[in-house]
């Protein structure tokens, strides 16, 4: 897996993860889309996830506040910008709900893609900036290292409930 | 016509112009989404406007570019959100096509909406903003005579298409 770099072929100003997860397509579809198994894998453990706002359709609010062990805090608001069932799933940290502008911490687009593959699921996360260096902080940041344990925490979730 | 201030019942970090078209729903509808009609109205003249990109649906790039007759010119890449035929069109600066983040001087979100009312068409411009600083920017650079004339030329336009 290649987990601490960006896949090949990502543009410039994009932080790419291919992964290929041993789990059914329409298992993550749903640990994704349901707000109380999409907490249980958010944001690496031991940090924890509250949903507060998760209205899947464009334009629609997704906003989650993550809390660490140490008392510390992230707090996330967004909105989805396009959902494809089963397949594709594109959120900005740009927006809120209603399509009103944000003043993000982080400024992103991300478009998450799930597609079969043998048995699993090719699961690609692609997130775009609006320039190199908001890339190149949200990789130092610790991006791959994040989201690659996320999809791992996807992983055991999909795994857990629908063994294959 | 309440040309120089925000229509009732606006929300704090909006502006908001309703005007009472004497034109008919279709005929704005066109001179909306035909960039070479869109160019003769989009700006106040004598100022121009290039249409850069139009591909109207959600996600498609939306990029004016403004000159005037003094050398002065303005860049305006941005987005479509979401494309209601006859209807309503949804705009904004945050994002680029494709959903990329862009970097805004003006960050915004509208939402134009077309509704018949008598023989004309009711023409309700709702333009958000992230917050209250944001939005009194906008304002003072002359948002309200910008938008209203642009609403004027268009009116024009379309009656001189459409005379009715």
């Amino acid at each position: 897996m290649s987990q601490d770099r960006n896949a090949p072929g990502a543009e410039p100003h994009d932080l790419v993860i291919h992964r290929l997860v041993r789990a059914p397509r329409a298992t993550l579809w749903r640990a994704w889309t349901d707000p109380e198994l999409l907490k249980e894998w958010w944001c690496p453990k031991p940090w924890t996830t509250e949903v507060r706002a998760f209205d899947l359709r464009p334009g629609g609010a997704f906003h989650t506040y993550l809390r660490g062990p140490d008392g510390g805090s992230s707090d996330n608001p967004g909105a989805f910008l396009e959902v494809v069932p089963q397949s594709r799933i594109t959120f900005t940290s740009m927006l809120l709900g209603g399509w009103r502008p944000a003043t993000p911490w982080m400024p992103f687009t991300a478009i998450v893609t799930l597609a079969d593959e043998g048995d699993g699921t090719r699961y690609v996360a692609k997130v775009m900036h609006a320039d190199q260096a908001s890339r190149d902080r949200h990789e130092e940041m610790g991006f791959f290292d994040g989201w690659n344990t996320c999809i791992d925490q996807l992983e055991a979730l999909a795994r857990e409930r629908a063994p294959g």
